[in-house]
């Protein structure tokens, strides 16, 4: 057992032992009795190894985790990681933005299943309620990315439907300053890959690395979405990057 | 933000706006507080312009977001929207009929999270309970259409799910009276397009044609579920309902 | 509706309805009162002539339910059937070991959820917490299997993705002794077709006839799994043991 130990936290290629002795240990005392193997992994792999990654900052790691929780419809574990986020420096206004953009992408109940812990959470930390009402200068429009979309091929079968596609989530949801275009992708990422929606990523993908969400981050915030939404969604979502993006710059002769 | 509120109502076509200033918001405070880009959109899109656009009855439209509910289970949410659906003349029996239709199609156990849902709503609006226990002349037998369906093909390799399949689905709860054949086309339609199952989506689009519903009905149906079910899920839909039923009729010379 | 009782006991091929007159109804009074066919279905063909089938054992029939229960997220219906689980055979080693096993497959998330009903299951039924502690011999490993896995494609795109399954997934968790490796399989089987994800199926299906699973047990689980996580994803599952393992060995010539 000791043997194994040592060898997953070196496998993690991460201080993840040091790390697991020294701090309080994150799995807690139930997950410790009922399910210590969870509690190993929780501790050395995705506290141990995967957090602490400088491959994506933890502003980042959280978006991702906030978003993959409202998609999933986890409000319970969305207290904690909301808090944290604010911690690892998520703003209101962009935590408060990624669930007005959930709202279109995940449905409205997911949002609305979410706004408890959101108010909680804010209220707790004593959150200015007034500066949320600010809606500032709003972004360059994207609504040129319309053309070609999954959702503009329906303009023929579903006109209203692709006329709110296209000037209410395009033309106005995307345009709102809450959220910089770039976490906007990777937020929308996230919850397309958490809800098994993989063939539609391509656009994201593609806006992502146009709005400065480089192939590394978008690896990587899969990687550590896996943790969070199960492996076969990371795969899934993996699969699609490979396709659509190929392979990393680097790797290329 | 004045401009961009009126451009927004504009752009749907609606009384939104003076719809949302005449009643109270339907958004709600902790939502104009926690996040009033959604609670924007709430009022305006959502409740401004979707639900009372005459290009679905209310009832159908109820109709989708109970079943989108109980399919992804969201108890919670289900509380006011089963009494809105009975408002808008879903009758118990019906109501009841859906979640005993979708026990089989999304599982027993969104199902049965609904039941507590439905006995509170129910109790509060002194539903006749008795009446529910009424089962009236069955509809002619679907279970011609077993034949040719995913589920008949699987008779040799799972000959006991296809039986089932064939004898309790199709031929008992598809005769049910509880809902009409159109209405459980239209429910199951709103199931499978919310549990990203849209690939099995055509023979009740097929279905449901053949028993009174209109091509405008279940567009209509899938961009209202567009809300309650995410972006995401909507256009998987009616990306297979555009190859399934290909251009609105009136779109061919 | 006398006949149609009969008849769809008949159908079922089962003791059915002698079986629901015996003892309590399982569908319970708020079934009955609220939805009477559904609590028709639950007596007759769920617990009448499912759970009784001898296709399946029973503490494998269980083992699906609580996979189905987790990787969905279902922890109100996990409490009930986590306690059926242990009394049909599973133990609290190889229960602990599911919820170990889904939090890679189906998120943390889901397995946290389920860790307050464990306990107080567990806790209940006073389980041996600190026999929960032991590890025991490793089996052999199966990271053999990593090869031509969709996850071994994706080192390129995604090389820490790609090391974790290989060292952490396949070279760990796969070796732990709380689960054999058939039931490992099946446990995967069962949360991958819940969640939608048949398209990942194959080596599961693989793996687990290679450690003793048979065509038979796999086809029943599914069809089990029609129950608890919906016809639509017992369908697309089934169809991808069809397209993967082709005929039962029986129907060759």
């Amino acid at each position: 057992m000791r043997a194994q130990v040592l060898s997953l936290a070196m496998l993690c290629g991460a201080a993840g032992e040091a790390q697991a002795q020294a701090a309080a240990r994150p799995s807690g005392p139930v997950q410790q009795k009922i399910a210590p193997g969870l509690a190993r992994y929780t501790d050395e792999v995705l506290f141990g190894a995967v957090w602490p990654s400088p491959d994506l900052s933890p502003r980042d790691r959280s978006l991702v985790v906030i978003s993959v929780l409202i998609a999933t419809n986890k409000p319970a574990q969305l207290t904690g990681h909301l808090g944290r986020a604010l911690t690892n420096g998520v703003t209101p206004v962009e935590a408060s933005g990624v669930l007005t953009h959930l709202a279109f992408y995940a449905g409205w109940p997911n949002a609305v299943s979410a706004l408890e812990v959101y108010d909680q959470v804010y209220s707790a930390r004593t959150v200015d309620f007034a500066s949320l009402q600010a809606q500032g200068q709003a972004p360059p429009a994207v609504a040129g990315r319309f053309r070609g979309s999954a959702e503009a091929s329906l303009e023929t079968v579903a006109p209203k439907f692709a006329r709110l596609s296209r000037d209410v989530v395009l033309g106005d949801l995307w345009r709102r300053s809450d959220l910089t275009l770039r976490d906007r992708n990777l937020v929308t990422i996230a919850a397309l890959a958490a809800m098994g929606e993989a063939d539609q990523l391509e656009p994201y993908l593609r806006g992502g690395l146009d709005a400065g969400l480089t192939r590394a981050e978008i690896t990587e915030a899969l990687t550590h979405l896996a943790f969070y939404a199960g492996w076969p969604r990371a795969t899934a979502a993996l699969t699609v990057v490979d396709q659509v993006l190929g392979k990393p710059a680097e790797a290329k002769p």
